[in-house]
């Protein structure tokens, strides 16, 4: 069944007569035609014609690992595919394969039963989103590792708007806003000795192809469905998504500035006035800019610039002290 | 036979009898001898006399969890504690149990058989060695977690030091040396998320009861055997540096700066000639001190400080320059 998905997917838009293909394969006609019939009842629309033989109309939203494959214009990054209909959250297992995977490695899931966000948070992640981590085994100390978190959050960034021209802000340090809503998420970890990257795992969840119904209550999350009116080509995004993540990878390495800079740039937290929540502590500032080390760098009321790591960081609206959720 | 063993243990030093065990432990007298014969087969010399019953004279050279247990003087470190007669790597082990593990559980080994050192390099771990682990979830971002291995390595150097008298010297960044030989290793590994640790597996090798024959071709290790003359009591040596790894750690906390200035003090790296070799550079210089994330502080010849936070590091002679290795 998968060689008769793939002789069609081979030929995008064209007739394949059932002849020709059963000899390339080398089975029956007959053959030809229940598999067709099985990957019809899959959701393929596939159509057919006594003449003309059979033509892939449409693939249904199912991720395909051979697929992606196909459309990769990476050189290592996804090079090594995991696929899973359902998984706890791909950055558990992407843990379960890193011993024997190759940087670069990306393990996908249809649904997350128990996809997180930052420190243990939940993140929703029913069928229709992309939930995803990269495997990357960088050569460099750990202290270091919040650039890789940049440099994909510039990316999913640089991704979002040049192929569905949505405005897309970095919130820092770590989730993709649309508005004021979370359309992305990532999360970063490590594991490392004192002063080596064992590896990092990077989670991306991608609100796709979900309807409102998706986030009772959360009044904060929205999707690129919502956003756009129209479902997305999920292959589309993740063949993009890795494409541009590459890139930034790369810059990384040779270029940190332009990758601060394009941070920079597409931030929705730089220049408003935020609230950050530490451990025991708060600090209410202008968030000013990041360095290279992924710090966020707030000048205070009272004039003082402070350089925070960590932390959660609220935006909020510079119109009226008693409107800052105080 | 533990209960047995248990009971002769409870009564260090005194003739115990046999009816009173027998009947203390609900088994027959005939029950109560057979397991001492067990015992004895195990390396345990116990003493026996009609009349007076029987003494534990002497413990083999093996780890016992419980008499361990009985004998710490910690709050929370090693009261979960996981023992195993032979293990890859206890830092193996202590990641196979984290999930479940609580704050402080340590994890020993008789045998490592593939036992590490920093940057997946061998450390040799043959019977006779204290092998363990320490499993701590420390609520601190990444960055910081230099300051654990700083903490032990100074708890480290105390328990050797006040043990025994051993002039013991810390080598940035995790060895304690005896001279110039290395005695023990700390190997600490992380697993975080970009702004929170996840877990910290401190990984602690001693060369305890080792003779020379048990590092062929290692010019640089020694043990504590070969440096005191004698066999030292491993359950003595693990109790007490437990006990100074919780002391240190609460400093860390509390008065970081004290655990600091210690660590300056018992180091053998500072005031030194030193060559760093990094990924692709090389650095000489006087190491003059370091500061709370962990960096050793570097004055070059030219005068100017470098700061560094990873690479190995070698202690050269400052005697004459052709002499430096090079």
């Amino acid at each position: 069944m998968l060689d008769v998905l793939s002789y069609l997917m081979d030929r995008p838009g064209s007739w394949v007569s059932g002849e020709e293909m059963a000899s390339s394969l080398g089975i029956s006609r007959a053959a030809v035609w229940k598999q067709i019939q099985i990957l019809r009842s899959r959701g393929y629309s596939i159509l057919s014609s006594t003449r003309k033989g059979y033509l892939l109309a449409q693939v249904p939203d199912i991720l395909d690992r051979r697929s992606i494959t196909r459309a990769l214009e990476t050189g290592y990054l996804g090079r090594e595919l995991h696929y899973q209909s359902e998984t706890s959250s791909t950055n558990d297992l992407a843990r379960s394969v890193v011993g024997s995977a190759r940087n670069g490695a990306v393990v996908l899931s249809e649904i997350q039963t128990s996809g997180r966000g930052r420190l243990g948070r939940e993140w929703l992640s029913p069928r229709g989103g992309v939930w995803m981590s990269l495997i990357l085994k960088p050569n460099l100390p750990p202290a270091l590792a919040p650039r890789i978190n940049m440099a994909v959050g510039v990316a999913l960034a640089r991704t979002l708007s040049e192929l569905y021209g949505l405005q897309v802000g970095i919130k820092w340090p770590n989730d993709l806003l649309v508005g004021e809503k979370k359309v992305c998420g990532i999360l970063t970890e490590i594991s490392a000795e004192m002063d080596r990257l064992n590896y990092v795992v990077v989670g991306v969840g991608i609100n796709a192809n979900l309807d409102g119904g998706a986030f009772p209550g959360l009044w904060n999350a929205t999707s690129l469905q919502q956003e756009l009116g129209r479902r997305v080509s999920r292959e589309e995004l993740i063949v993009r998504f890795l494409k541009e993540a590459e890139r930034s990878l790369e810059d990384m390495t040779s270029d940190l500035e332009k990758v601060r800079q394009e941070w920079c740039l597409r931030s929705s937290t730089l220049n408003r006035l935020v609230r950050i929540e530490l451990a025991g502590e708060e600090l209410v500032g202008t968030a000013r800019s990041i360095d290279q080390e992924g710090a966020l760098l707030i000048e205070t009321e009272e004039g003082t610039m402070r350089r925070v790591l960590a932390g959660d960081c609220i935006h909020l609206r510079p119109v009226k002290r008693d409107d800052q959720g105080r």
